[in-house]
């Protein structure tokens, strides 16, 4: 994005995080927004440059701002690509259809990372590393825009995974706004409840309840604008749910509801957009002191095995811990045998 | 806990979790487990001791599994106390009340501590730190008992709350069971679905469905040792999801939702009733390819720093992974500077 101007609309936790990605990939940027201390922000923290004309103009605001936003910064620009990066993705594309000529310079995005804290005060560069991407152009799309929407997501050290606009609503009405419409019916059974019941609350519920924490105004108006894919969804959960309060009594009912609860969540890839791949777990237990993982990654070196992902558990003061290597399934024996020899102390899971 | 020698029956995290705490409290620790290998491993990661006639057994087993085990341990050691962990308190006490003259010698207790993934493996000293650890001794329970009880929670740097059994198990069916069987509802929603669009699942997901991959047959058992205190919670859950679907179409439904959740969030303590474990983390990119976490490693020692914990995010064909070391504060600016000397792509999270 090197000497590129980019003008970014919304100095929200997005537009700034974005902000300070292409600030850092070289581009000068600088932002709009009707609230003027969130505006301040975001320019101080990126530096902001003065510039008018933009290259491109990334639309970040909610989605009711959207659609004057855009079409205020198509005329005042005429030569500028535009670009948002909205949770939902049909409807913008009819509001850029119904302003002249501004389909093709527009090209609709989004990237598939958040925080549920807001605000340029939450923003981070880093925010989209990693992280998918989508955009969804449409036959208008012109090539530049495309492109230029490419390399703000490169520039952003994110993958871009494209698809139309109705794929991606239907998607996201599965991953993200059942998630949040199901997180924010639980967090509310817990309104009113004694607070010394919710003291003992341990990370499960807070888990759940995480993203319950949203700001209301915005996400109202995402699920608002893609009930259309998410009512489905959610008379499904409800079918299924009243299935659940009219079986049987007994420890058979609530096992097969966990049991097909893991079923689904181990239908979710392992990391951000690669495929999920099938590990070998080999635990080993090492005494806690400095050198201990050296030598036993040196060990596994030795026999060359590439480690795919590991876990350590050990707390603080604890004599022993245990890490948990995980390798592709046609090394495990090898590496057990050949780490036993070499004086490990390695168990089996199964 | 010094100079009590403590059977554990039951290796999985829970009980493998307590005996590395009372085993770094002075205590002396073995364990039992219908599985020979979580047995051996528990025993191994404690460096278990050698004895008969122990001063107090725990009894760590699924609920299923509570009453042979209490009572063959009650009768095989009639001058030791002994305790259990389970999620449910009301159905054990009932079971111990069964046995003849055991109810003054036991203790039910329940630490408000787990995590989505179990067994010995998955075990840590640290697991009770600060968190809260409910005992529900009843009028029969002796003063020896509950001592006993007490310093073990103690010991695992946990906090006693004393409560009934009954306002226990409608404490934690609000708290933990309702969580549970929404995550798994939710989670089951996502099966059969195209892998595709799951691939594009972000965190907000992942963390709703967490839980959800707890053991089916454990959870079976709990959910159902409470059903009487849950139905009533799923219930009102319901009636609120279909006045959700119910409701008029637009931005208003949705907004009222998201707020409501965010009431009931907010109601939630903001910590687990203590201190969080504070670690500083330390994100550095590597190379894809044998012996770099081992080379990473012995720079991390030849520091003299000691990792606590870490993660690694890398994905299938990716030729380069994040791994994150989380180390204490008042070491991560040195290990930054040493490690970046030594020529590591070190990055800083803020």
């Amino acid at each position: 994005m090197k000497s590129k101007s980019v003008r970014i609309v919304g100095a929200g936790l997005i537009g700034t995080s974005i902000g300070l990605a292409l600030k850092a990939a070289g581009a000068s940027v600088q932002f709009l927004d009707v609230d003027s201390k969130a505006q301040l922000l975001a320019n101080d923290l990126v530096k902001s440059g003065n510039f008018e004309n933009p290259d491109l103009i990334i639309i970040a605001t909610p989605p009711s701002a959207f659609k004057s936003a855009i079409e205020r910064e198509a005329s005042l620009n005429p030569q500028a690509i535009l670009m948002d990066i909205g949770s939902v993705k049909t409807k913008p594309i009819l509001e850029v259809s119904t302003i002249e000529g501004l389909l093709s310079r527009f090209c609709g995005t989004h990237p598939m990372a958040g925080r549920e804290v807001s605000g340029a005060v939450s923003a981070r560069a880093d925010l989209f590393l990693d992280r998918a991407w989508v955009i969804t152009p449409t036959e208008e799309t012109s090539g530049a825009a495309q492109e230029m929407a490419m390399n703000v997501i490169k520039a952003c050290g994110a993958q871009v995974v494209q698809m139309s606009a109705k794929e991606h609503d239907q998607r996201v009405a599965l991953i993200s706004h059942l998630p949040q419409a199901v997180s924010s019916l639980l967090a509310a059974q817990l309104s009113g409840s004694n607070p010394e019941s919710l003291a003992l609350a341990g990370a499960g519920l807070r888990d759940t309840v995480r993203i319950a924490g949203s700001d209301p105004k915005l996400w109202g108006e995402i699920l608002a604008a893609n009930e259309e894919a998410l009512m489905p969804l959610l008379i499904s959960l409800q079918s299924d749910l009243s299935e659940l309060i009219s079986a049987t009594s007994g420890p058979a009912k609530w096992e097969s509801l966990v049991a097909a609860g893991r079923v689904g969540k181990s239908a979710i890839p392992g990391k951000h957009g690669g495929k999920s791949r099938e590990y070998s777990y080999l635990p080993i237990v090492i005494d806690d002191r400095p050198g201990q993982l050296g030598s036993l990654f040196n060990a596994c070196a030795k026999a060359e095995v590439n480690i795919e992902d590991l876990a350590l558990e050990h707390s603080p003061g604890q004599l022993t811990a245990v890490i948990t290597l995980a390798i592709a399934p046609e090394d495990i024996e090898r590496l057990s045998e050949f780490l036993t020899k070499d004086g490990w102390n390695v168990h089996s899971i199964n």
